[in-house]
């Protein structure tokens, strides 16, 4: 079930890959390396920061799911167009699964706090699309005031933390921090919240 | 003979990356340091993603190709020009070598799916001119329309995966990537192949 | 010791993530995201190499520091403005312990040749400004002419390789390297040493 979910996630990512590939023009085998970028970028940062080898390049149906979710992008945009609000919805669910997995296999590891494996949930759920991000020679998104991407990762991360140290098993760890990070992302979207602006001007001091 | 083409190859990328870092202007460690993102870029990407310690960083002999390949470029640029049209056949060469070792290391590791040790092979011929553009903060070349570089190395590492299927040794499997990617990017070069370009404008949708 | 003057390079590190970000306005959390990757962006490269887990990972205390060191750069800009002159000082510092324990590191593993320690210790060094920069989308610094900050971080470490080479401990070999560093690093930016430009309009030949 939760491998099922993440072969979703995985080739939702590649649409993105490939939907954030359009204003660049790649040709056919372009727009299928940003799909794949965007997909599996996330894991092997990860992976590489737990000294592991990568986890997706073991399972060729990683690759499968890309293929299939970046000719979809590319066969049928009037599809990907129609699903309009809808895309959202699935992208906050790949956000929570990536987030979710990252930071219980950091938890499972032995080799990270568990402070850190909050951040590795982020790292695992937006280190894709930085990648795709700086593959097309562009400043991140995340960096972006507004996107409250990481800020979703990190809420969902730190009550899954908390669910961790009051002695939830790793599974439960998994789904509370799913759950709550796609409830936070739809709810940010919805309600359209905006993280305090920084006064960069100076001032400040106080 | 495959240690000595391989830092042949070496040599020749670290070649690649000074002449890359040009219109940049950087000074002479700068224009090393791109000779030497662009050398071993690929091959330290392959193996974090293998989980292995970077085997370049093994043998100082990588370093001194790296130095050699800088120093000619930045001392005798009038060679390489007179090179000319000898050079794309060199960095044919080198990106055959590099792409069949990647894939070939990890077939042998053991953690990698033999469909994903094409996707490695691949990611060791081309992530150090990807590490060149990124630090030269330009978009990958080859998400350009036209640049057949990953495609090449695709064409060479299912020939060889097939070969590998087939019952063939590793050695062999090698041969007959490298021979297929040098004589496919050669044949890209002479008879300017294309990519079927990607309609982006909407359209699509059968 | 050696520990709390790490934590202190890590959180000056974070300030100097955060001061780079102000042309880019971000929101608090971007800010701190350019924090986080410029204080340990060296040494997860650095680990990722040697194909050990990310030390810094391991240890709240790194998280603790770049927050403390992003919350002084974001409230109280004021106080970093009057520092002025001491920042450089203690860029300096930060520098030369990130080469000397990345050189050391490197030593220790047993997977890396001593000539190519050098390289790691400077990758430690710089390899967070280069992520800083990367991920603002600019060209990193550090590829400009007139920075000196890969030539001070070659210079420390092929005196404490020449100290290593003389059968120097290893806690020697570091302040050899942390020291040289500093004091080299000082003096290029009293001296205002420069590289020799490069001819790279041609020329050369000889």
């Amino acid at each position: 079930m939760i491998y099922l979910l993440e072969l979703i996630g995985v080739a939702f990512f590649a649409v993105s890959g490939v939907a954030a590939s359009r204003a660049k023009r790649p040709d056919v085998v372009g727009a299928f390396i940003l799909a794949f970028a965007t997909a599996l970028g996330g894991g092997v940062i990860r992976d590489a920061i737990l000294g592991v080898p990568a986890r997706s390049f073991r399972d060729a149906n990683y690759l499968v799911a890309i293929v299939l979710g970046g000719l979809v992008a590319l066969r049928l945009p009037g599809v990907i167009q129609r699903l309009g609000s809808t895309l959202p919805v699935a992208d906050a669910f790949g956000l929570g699964l990536f987030n979710a997995s990252g930071m219980v296999k950091a938890l499972e590891s032995g080799t990270v706090d568990p402070v850190f494996a909050v951040v590795l949930g982020a790292i695992t759920g937006t280190g894709g699309g930085i990648f795709r991000d700086v593959l097309c020679g562009e400043m991140p998104a995340l960096l972006r005031p507004g996107e409250l991407y990481v800020t979703t990762c990190l809420a969902g991360g730190v009550v899954g933390l908390a669910a961790f140290w009051l002695g939830a098993s790793l599974s439960a760890v998994m789904g509370i921090t799913a759950a709550v990070t796609i409830v936070f992302r739809l709810a940010a979207i919805r309600y359209e919240w905006r993280l305090p602006a920084v006064q960069w001007d100076g001032g400040g001091g106080d």
